[in-house]
């Protein structure tokens, strides 16, 4: 059963004031009410009006993507955004990384009992604005309750369905030697915001989030010079993940050049304090993009003219390497393995 | 990111015998390991070995359909089922209750340290066997881990998109007076099975779960006869809460017939032990069918021939009433209101 939709005449509603409970999960009343008192106000669209358990709708042939996460970051709230807003964002960029444009959404929530109902409402607000700014509706969802020590706070898992335009063909193993790897901006920026706002690190750096849906960047790179061969967001561990994963998975090696990946100040300094190494620090607002060497340029151009992708810069290139080893010129001049994170100084980021 | 796609060369892999750890949460090797050893390979499929963060598809032109379900389910494992196999068929169900072919899944596990990893691989097996046995696979996924406390072991969040056949148009808002209501089968099963399973209550009840994927037995149902008006599974909140959510949709009343209404003698029994109404107990492999009267035998008659089918019963028809409310005839003669729940026996039931 899917508890987003359903319609009901009924005139309470749930009183904000209180919390999370475990009735709100049983399917029967309260959760109708819950529904409607917030999910159904905030996400409220014509989908949603349909008020059954799926939505449905209209599509053209296409080749379709489609793309699930599940959002377990901690805190909830964080300079720059919020569980929902970060939902919203990962999901459409996962669906923009195929060269798509985003359609639709699914979302569902995971309470825990005792959660106080005003911050949810502040996360379903802010969700429903995160889908409304970007133009990808949520249509459908589910609520669900677990008891207190059970859950924490809210998990979101949002799921999105998008459609790649005919010429586009991006994907991670089409990565060849040659190559330029271009990233969309400074790095490291929403790791460092969350883990400034974690109980036991009160530091403060004055970094925000950098989470935002880049289906709009995506969108003009493709339009300007479609032969894209590869795009992802370097979320869950940074950077340096992504990289290993494209390499990997296009059997060839990297080299980059340390100077020329943008890291703000304060992620610089935060990291050095905390011994943590930026290049494998989340980001849910930055892309790597990778293409021939003769495209990289125009490209850029592009992607500078975007407000998303300002600080674009071209960071390396794909070399001919059967290990697909991540090699990297370091400032001091000299040259380090970029490998797949071993530890997790970053637990739940995402 | 999702991170169930992810293809590499090293030759590690999770020990099976040990338990989930934040490491695996990291997106770094111990979750490409995990994935490679667990997800991979159980649902190994050609949409997952495109190995990207979004699987790409072909589609015609269509109707489609979308649903999201969130699974808490608790115990893990009951009669008849576990979390995974539960998941699958939920999100089928839903898919098929618009009367839709269900043509791909995604799903996002939540998983909390400490959780044997034999448990979750149980689990893993059991979500792509049910995928597979239904025809429906699972193309995208994502793992994410939570501190031990903050979850329960495994939650699992599923997604399906379907295909609406040519001339097929079912919606909770199409029941009209004078209409047959059909249900599928015994009610109450599935919470009835959980219940037992549950740690503080060790009745035996021999009842196991009748969680099945029922898109087999909608089209044949549509094939047979089109004209359906509403399709609905009476999961969480039972036949019931389902009734009345159809009943509030179309702005009409129901009259049920409660001898007419299947229910298995272990069922009753157990429901009297506990004081509990089957009409209120979750299924996960029942559908209740509303159509005009004239198609109800016929109909009847192509749902007995198919195995999940084969109880199907006539219980009851939709009568003109602003109110939207739902009687039902008891077996004394008398008659009751059926109303929404308004306390929830029975938690975490899916």
């Amino acid at each position: 059963m899917t508890l987003f939709a359903t319609r009901f005449a009924s005139d309470g509603g749930t009183r904000l004031d209180g919390a999370v409970e475990m009735i709100h999960g049983s399917g029967g009343r309260a959760t109708t009410e819950l529904v409607r008192t917030l999910f159904h106000r905030h996400f409220d669209n014509a989908y949603l009006a349909q008020g059954n358990d799926q939505a449905a709708f209209d599509m053209e042939a296409a080749r379709v993507v489609m793309t699930t996460d599940a959002h377990v970051v901690s805190p909830l709230f964080f300079p720059g955004g919020d569980i929902g807003s970060l939902a919203v964002h990962g999901t459409i960029n996962d669906v923009a990384m195929a060269g798509a444009r985003p359609l639709y959404l699914s979302a569902a929530f995971i309470l825990e009992e005792g959660f106080p109902l005003r911050d949810l409402e502040r996360i379903v607000a802010s969700t429903a604005r995160a889908s409304r700014d970007a133009g990808v509706p949520v249509i459908t969802g589910d609520t669900k309750v677990v008891e207190k020590g059970k859950g924490d706070g809210v998990f979101i898992t949002t799921t999105g369905v998008g459609i790649v335009p005919a010429g586009v063909n991006i994907s991670g193993d089409r990565a060849k030697p040659g190559d330029a790897i271009l990233v969309s901006g400074t790095v490291g920026d929403h790791g460092v915001a969350v883990l400034s706002k974690r109980e036991n690190l009160t530091f403060e750096t004055g970094i925000v989030s950098d989470s935002a849906a880049l289906h709009g960047l995506v969108a003009e790179m493709v339009a300007a010079v479609p032969a894209l061969h590869c795009l992802r967001d370097p979320t869950r561990g940074g950077l340096a993940a992504t990289l290993n994963e494209i390499a990997q998975q296009s059997g060839a090696g990297m080299r980059l050049v340390e100077s020329a990946i943008p890291v703000k100040a304060g992620v610089l300094a935060a990291c050095e304090l905390l011994g943590l190494d930026p290049l494998y620090i989340a980001n849910e607002g930055k892309l790597v993009a990778i293409c021939e060497k003769a495209d990289a340029g125009r490209r850029l151009d592009v992607m500078r003219r975007h407000p998303l992708g300002h600080d674009a810069a071209l960071i390396g290139e794909v070399v001919a390497d059967p290990h697909a080893f991540i090699s990297m010129k370091t400032r001091f001049g000299g040259s380090r393995m970029v490998d797949w994170l071993a530890g997790d100084p970053l637990p739940r980021i995402c």
